[in-house]
């Protein structure tokens, strides 16, 4: 049986990696249009951060093991074009030039996603770069040494844009960040997203939220972003401002697309052709507390949902029932993380929220070191579920998150979880748990 | 009403506070034997570890406050040591010495927990001591200061004597440690355990397990402590093998005597006899993963006991549904926490435990500052349910720890749990978070 993989990241690569284990027969095909697999796509604004590191230390399974010591026919520099469902293969083209077109008997797309480029004057200059793929990293990197960079625009204020700002930051470089919308974090309780832009701003970033990029122009050794009543001056811009899936040619081919414009799924990664799964970051996947479908990109679903393919193909039938939506990430001092819903998502997704924010403390009473936590808390107040959770702090945000998470996949209603039996310890925090305050305050409002 | 509580700490002065809110004309009366009410007890290590900081820092609320803003008549140094049922009366006596009765409609035993201390040759010396409520506190500080001690003895090696270690290694005190048992930290995986170990003596305390102590002597100006095969001498002792529930008042009382000799409470916190309850760690609990009664003195049942209490008599009724023993304590630079059953106590409790340990890591995959995280889970091999985890690591176990018991409150199975969105960023651990590879790993054994 032939099992064609098309994309080599981390939910291609896992896929093939595990239908490998598990059926060794089995003939697999990767076909992956750049150079680099299985990589941590996530760590590259850490590895910019630092420019004594080699951007391929994030490569966590090189292209060697894979094809040497676990037999799959890794084929790099393939970039696949068209997939005729009728005849059962895929076609494309090499690095080089030359047309290829292989068979399949089961096909995965994992092409994932591509950061969003504005059509706009000068976006195309050199200088003007994005973060999706390792080689947009080696370029953002050898960019920023070869032309000694020591301002850069970062268009964007999402996930990669702080993480970004953070990696340029203490390379000491000087950042502006600037987008269209005029709120700082959209998705967060308004004194909350206060919190981070302040730390942002304290590091010496500055934010100019609601001013939209019209052009950018060269301007004698550097670039300049001209916006509407703005315009901003630096040696490199990177743009951040969202990716979009890369589901083109599942479309082309007759798929269903589902969410966000990914490639439509059901729990077992089929697309709308039984013999064609799709999986990572352009397909969409269930939202447990909404029961819609969504596309939230993440590594750990993209992950997940390549072993889950791979058990498909393999003849054992393994569901995703879905996900909440849990995310992290670190801005200089803070860590911000969030699952579930937001009370807007809430309210859209037909709910009816109450919402909680409650400030507590990193640390029990009287322990040295301990900082602020914000918990944002929503319910629902016809049903007494718990829909989501966003938290900040210095410590002691990242890894609670996940409570609430298993709460959200539980379907525990808010006085359940303001009943569970959280750890104590004064140095990593009080007797009441940040997460139990907010149910507790919230349960008030409900 | 005359609503009488006899405890001032955690579940006394928690139920005194919010049956006042909630019923401002009631009469509460807390009977406090000590002068100390409403301190933070689990963070008198940390204070001990710093001589500059006062053991007063610890206290939440002053007696004060209480009477004075909050209207409770609370009796500090009054000793409750009977209560008549028929006659609805709890009597007593003052630090000085005078007798007191006072009739009660609803009463709370709060009465806490006490050091064990073992009825042996010498363990009444001065500078032989234990750590329980404040007034110990500032006696070992005390002793420490006046008496230039420059070399402590713990017996035992349970949470406090682990904490206990850690402050006086801070104070640049030496330590040894003894205790009966040969095993280290028995509900520890082997492996785990001997990370503890390895910490705790790489910080230059010695560990003598194994060797169960038979008295205490003086030697010249400092003490002697005589194990059947080993000798050891320090400035003070301090024991700290465990705590019994103060259940007696209770007991004489003819109220049933639960689990660890504990009063035993229904989930209303009621005891045998419908106006009185108990609260905190003088009172049993639900274990929700066994269904059995158990008793696990811990801060926050006791908090929140107290508050349920108080919404009872108060008329309003609540619940505690149970707890899983999540608990999670710091030894020098590691994070060690548990939630639900061992394997051992799975066997105990009737299930058919698979166990499975894993070693991940608290950073992703080439980020730097990573260090090993270990988890090791437990699950029912019948009924596929996940029973229990324990982890270890320097940093991102001791929060961790709460996701796993949520999933315990809402009896999730091995498998559901493996299969929840937890978040992950590269500076707080990798793409599969430790605990989704221990469950993952388990259910290959399940």
């Amino acid at each position: 049986m032939n099992f064609i993989v098309i994309g080599g990241d981390a939910a291609g690569m896992s896929a093939a990696s595990r239908a490998k284990r598990t059926m060794p027969d089995l003939n697999i095909t990767v076909l992956e249009k750049t150079e680099d697999v299985s990589y941590s796509a996530c760590g590259m604004p850490y590895n910019i951060a630092d420019p004594h590191r080699n951007m391929d230390d994030l490569v966590v399974r090189h292209a060697k093991i894979f094809r040497e010591k676990q037999g799959i026919n890794l084929l790099t520099g393939h970039c696949a074009e068209t997939i005729d469902r009728a005849a059962k293969t895929v076609s494309g083209r090499t690095s080089d030039g030359r047309g290829f077109q292989i068979p399949y008997n089961k096909l995965l797309i994992a092409t994932g996603a591509s950061p969003i480029m504005p059509h706009l004057p000068g976006f195309d200059l050199p200088g003007v770069l994005a973060l999706k793929n390792l080689d947009d990293g080696r370029q953002i990197k050898s960019f920023l040494k070869n032309n000694a960079v020591r301002k850069v625009i970062i268009i964007g204020m999402g996930y990669i844009a702080l993480e970004m700002c953070e990696a340029l930051r203490v390379r000491g470089v000087d950042v502006d960040m600037v987008k269209p919308r005029p709120i700082f974090i959209p998705w967060m309780n308004t004194d909350m997203a206060q919190v981070v832009q302040k730390e942002v701003e304290s590091n010496c970033i500055r934010l100019y939220p609601g001013h939209r990029p019209e052009r950018i122009e060269r301007s004698g050794s550097s670039l300049k972003l001209v916006c509407s009543d703005l315009t901003l001056e630096g040696d490199m811009v990177l743009v951040a401002v969202g990716v979009k899936p890369n589901s083109e040619i599942a479309a082309n081919a007759g798929l269903e697309i589902g969410a966000g414009n990914a490639v439509s799924v059901d729990t077992k990664l089929c697309t709308s052709d039984k013999d064609i799964y799709a999986a990572g970051d352009c397909a969409d996947a269930v939202h447990l507390v909404t029961g819609q479908k969504v596309w939230i990109p993440l590594a750990l679903l993209a992950n997940r949902a390549g072993w889950a393919v791979a058990d498909n193909v393999c003849g054992k039938e393994v569901r995703l029932e879905g996900i909440v939506g849990t995310a992290v990430f670190k801005v200089f001092g803070l860590e911000v993380a969030r699952t579930g819903l937001t009370s807007e998502e809430a309210l859209k997704a037909g709910f009816d929220p109450a919402e909680m924010m409650i400030e507590s403390q990193s640390r029990a009473h009287a322990h040295p070191g301990a900082s602020p936590i914000w918990v944002q808390m929503v319910g629902d107040k016809k049903t007494g579920r718990l829909l989501g959770v966003q938290m900040l702090g210095r410590e002691g945000a990242a890894h609670r998150i996940n409570a609430a998470a298993v709460a959200l996949h539980a379907r525990l209603s808010v006085e359940q979880f303001a009943q569970t039996d959280m750890a104590y310890a004064p140095p990593f925090g009080p007797v009441w748990d940040p997460l139990l305050t907010a149910a507790i305050q919230l349960l008030k409002k409900m």
